[in-house]
């Protein structure tokens, strides 16, 4: 069994995000005491400011900064906004509660701060992401969202209550959520080597009822289509503290290829933040080319998929030859499939032929 | 602690359902036997057969049947795709696999059973509801969708692998997935003496921090809107099998309420079942009438809001007195709200003020 590196990792963000949301209070009042007016300096996100770097695999901020200073009517109202909402997520750390997007909105009203509607706090909210250099996962503010996990992997439990608890997440066969307790969760031991993140539901449970988990020592995780930003944050953590590669199948067609992509590379309106990719995740299938190479039962594709597909083919995150191949199989083929299409050769198919098949390609 | 009344009824479910579908393939043996052609026989699902039953509060199917024979011709292929589907569904039991009606349309071309659609396959697996008298998911064909629960509630599971395995639903603080291994599971003990269901994620999860299901004895479920059947079925169950009253959190809108009617007392749609609705569970709020007794705050209706809350108005499932004065409040203040509104008093107040005082009004 493999025992986790760095088990220790997230209560030490915890504690660094908490210091850092001090340090931010501390600023102001020093600010204050010198007579000088309270201001922030943080990294433009302004469109002009978000470049791709090859190095990171993911889109970034470059140098441009803005300061959001007391001294400017204008900036009073975001800057007050702003203090508070650091406050609000640093008494969340504390009393170890978890929030959302909507629920901070709300909250706000409990102090007489007033945003006009929700858009203007969740832009305040990637305001302190930046200013902060962490994900709002990170202080607490969680997504609505929550996707699933199945395999080997022995976690142990930091929120109040449960400290100190253990759940191996083979648990329950039906899969464990992905919300805060998790993504806090150390992680202890695992005999899996690889992890397999699936978009489906119908995929997902195929998986386990086939022992995909036990044939292949993998963690399963399904996304529910698009991956919440705890899911990404939870993958990273099983790529980066325990080293296991991971592997991404999706449907084949622009939408699920982009399911994958944001998993790994991220998207533009996250190029402030670093924690919510995995560059060495792996887009597994179903690729344009397994349509033809299986073939599969598809769909012809329609107006806005091709669009789409044309987006991608100019975006930098799909600059890599196999991501330009598989778009241009799209586009001449003009078809999609789904990954139940492979149950047209009898439901086990999929993970007798097709999933050993393509590990042994990636793998090699 | 109370143990579970029923414990062995969805064993006995599964095997009552594969004893149809013998006794299905069995009758079109004994036609062909006796020189006469096949044909099924089953109620009428046309809207003329469609009645509101105040007894079970929920719609049902009238007297009128349908007769589907092989002597007609136009009736060949619905029959023959119903024959193959009976077959297919009767392995699944038998192998103790599951699959999703998407699954289903693509593993008929592995029998060269051609569906022009997956609504096609949809139907015939209605039709095979209808014939059967369960849902598909006692014939294990579940829904994509999952939601979640946490409680103390111990279960055993009845899936290969996990045979006499218990789980403890109270053992991940994030939930653990309503899918099929939960479905199938017996109920041994609980000391919960009600089950709260809740539409949104955020509440859950606050439901669950602030130890709901200690303090007021509850199993909670998170339905993530629209609760998919198999959840259904779980809420029926709990209610059923262990006594437990239910009640039912959403939004203060007509969506909000439609998720708790569904609960309750089914959709129209799914007429031909009874195993499917809660008819005790109870719509706990978020109510019309709390927007204006809670001072909380609201957004205005729109039109589309309007539009459906005259379409409830005049819906035989909203009969009840309790519902249509809900339904004139929401059109006189021309108001709607969210649940994490209580948030405006701090994030506590939902359940330190509001619970326990809908629990008291309701139990009284």
């Amino acid at each position: 069994l493999q025992s986790a590196r760095k088990g220790q990792s997230t209560t030490n963000l915890k504690d660094i995000v908490q210091k850092k949301l001090e340090m931010l209070g501390e600023k102001f009042c020093a600010d204050i005491d010198r007579g000088s007016f309270p201001a922030i300096r943080m990294k433009s996100r302004s469109t002009s400011n978000i470049f791709y770097s090859q190095e990171l695999r993911q889109y970034v901020l470059g140098d441009a900064t803005i300061t959001r200073s007391s001294r400017n009517i204008a900036h009073l109202r975001p800057l007050t906004q702003m203090i508070w909402t650091a406050y609000f997520v640093h008494e969340l750390i504390k009393q170890k509660k978890t929030s959302t997007l909507r629920d901070v909105y709300y909250s706000a009203q409990a102090y007489d701060i007033f945003f006009k509607d929700q858009s203007e706090s969740d832009n305040i909210i990637t305001d302190l992401e930046t200013a902060i250099g962490h994900p709002r996962e990170s202080f607490n503010v969680f997504p609505e969202e929550r996707s699933a996990v199945f395999g080997d992997l022995t976690i142990e439990y930091t929120v109040p209550g449960y400290e100190g608890r253990r759940l191996n997440l083979s648990s329950h066969p039906d899969g464990v959520m992905i919300g805060p307790a998790l993504t806090d969760a150390k992680f202890i031991e695992t005999s899996a080597d690889k992890v397999i993140v699936i978009e489906k539901g119908a995929m997902f449970t195929r998986f386990v009822e086939e022992k995909v988990y036990e044939n292949f020592n993998a963690i399963l995780i399904y996304t529910a289509g698009q991956a919440p930003r705890s899911t990404r944050y939870f993958i990273r953590r099983l790529n980066r503290e325990l080293g296991l590669p991971i592997y991404i199948f999706t449907d084949a067609d622009p939408w699920g290829m982009h399911i994958a992509m944001v998993i790994i590379s991220g998207s533009a309106n996250a190029a402030h933040l670093t924690e919510l990719t995995t560059p060495d995740a792996k887009w597994a299938g179903v690729w344009a080319s397994d349509i033809i190479d299986y073939n599969l039962p598809s769909d012809r594709l329609n107006d806005r998929d091709i669009k789409r597909l044309k987006e991608l083919k100019a975006d930098p995150r799909y600059g890599d030859s196999h991501w330009q191949r598989q778009i241009d199989i799209f586009m001449k083929i003009k078809k999609k499939c789904e990954l139940e299409a492979f149950s047209r050769y009898g439901l086990t198919h999929i993970v007798e032929k097709y999933l050993p098949e393509r590990l042994k390609e990636l793998e090699a």
